[in-house]
This record gives structure tokens, C-alpha cells and sequence, in this order.
């Protein structure tokens, strides 16, 4: 079993053949992280109910929470309009960050300083 | 002008020397867009206030809204764990998408198929 054909032809992936996968929590709203997905993960995704991922660092695939428990239960994806993104709707067990954050941007706002 | 050098020096930038953008209504918690930055465009984003990306396919700064008039005034920019990806916080003006549509991922919904 692989990706539904007609949502592969929509895919523009980039060299490394993943789109990006922006994980939001799907009831308050939050951005939780930026992920990458082939298209196994993907289907993986859409099929398992669980938000699998293409890991950059460890080169294989990898179920959010596998081994930290802080799975994703999968509400809804949806692509964006040139098919190099994906909007994946969940909900968050405990933290998103490996630093024990909810959210991978919680840690580091930016000075905004108009001129 | 350039960028804060402390903030430069938090960038993890990719092979084209871009971060990704997740763009966000502040209020509604809508994902908007996803877009591109180099160093240039999170500089004039954080100082003047209206959302610039890296425009990929045009390979130059892009003043988002400059042309359509759908501009993103800039609430908030946090940079994330790892230092490849800002959550954007606007307040969008009409449709971000080029199409027309509020959102880039309001067309093409993806069917979960639990096996």
C-alpha cells in the first residue's frame, strides 16, 4: 500500500522528495512544529491516524511520539495551493518540543522594532 | 541595516539560505500561508512591520501584498527550537492565497482513510 496516486501528482516535493508539514493543535489553534514528510509518511498520516514524519536528522521514518509518548492524533490535512505543504490538524499529547515545551516556538520571540 | 547579529547567529538556514515562514491570523489562529525567508526579509519584517518573504520563484525580496494590496501586518515572529522555521503572527488584509482564497489550504482537503 502506498500514497492515493491522484494526492501523489499533486505533491511538489523538494529535493529531498518531502513537503512541509505544519502541525497545529486543531482546537486552540496553537502551531506546534514544522515537520517533512515523503510520501510514505504521508500515508502513513492519513491512513494510521497518527502524524508520521520524515526524520532530516535520523533519515527514516518516525511516529511523532514513538518513543516519548507525546503522539499526535490526527484531525485533518489538508495541501496548500502549490502542493509543497501540508496542513495537519491534531491533537497533542503533552508537549510537541523535544525541549518539553507545548509548542517548538514557545522558546524564542523576536525583538520586533519598527524604525 | 542588516539583521541582529544574535539573531543571525540562531538561523539554521537551508542549502538556498532560507528559513521557513508559517504564517498565522493572530486572532483566529488560521495557518494563512507558507513562505520563505532569507536573512534580508526577517530583517525587514521585524522593522518595518509588514511581512517580506523570499520570493522563490521570482529569486527577490517579496513585500507580501505589495501588488494585490493584501498585506500582513506584523503582530509577532518567534523563531523555533531549532532555528529553522518562524511562527509569523499577522493580521492579514482579505485572502492571503494568490487564488483568492483566505487561506492557501482552504482548497484541497485530504481524505483520512483509517485501515
Amino acid at each position: 500500500m502506498s500514497l492515493d496516486p491522484k494526492v501523489a501528482a499533486r505533491l511538489k516535493r523538494n529535493p529531498d522528495g518531502l513537503v512541509a508539514a505544519i502541525v497545529q493543535q486543531y482546537d486552540t489553534g496553537e502551531v506546534l512544529m514544522l515537520a517533512w514528510m515523503n510520501d510514505e509518511a504521508l500515508h502513513r498520516t492519513l491512513t494510521t491516524g497518527r502524524a508520521t514524519y520524515w526524520s532530516r536528522s535520523r533519515d527514516q521514518l518516525w511516529v511523532k511520539g514513538e518513543t516519548s509518548g507525546h503522539v499526535q492524533h490526527v484531525k485533518s490535512v489538508a495541501l496548500d495551493c502549490d502542493g509543497d505543504a501540508v496542513l495537519v490538524k491534531v491533537d497533542q499529547v503533552d508537549g510537541a518540543c523535544h525541549t518539553g515545551d507545548r509548542t517548538c516556538f514557545d522558546a524564542d520571540q523576536l525583538e520586533i522594532a519598527l524604525g
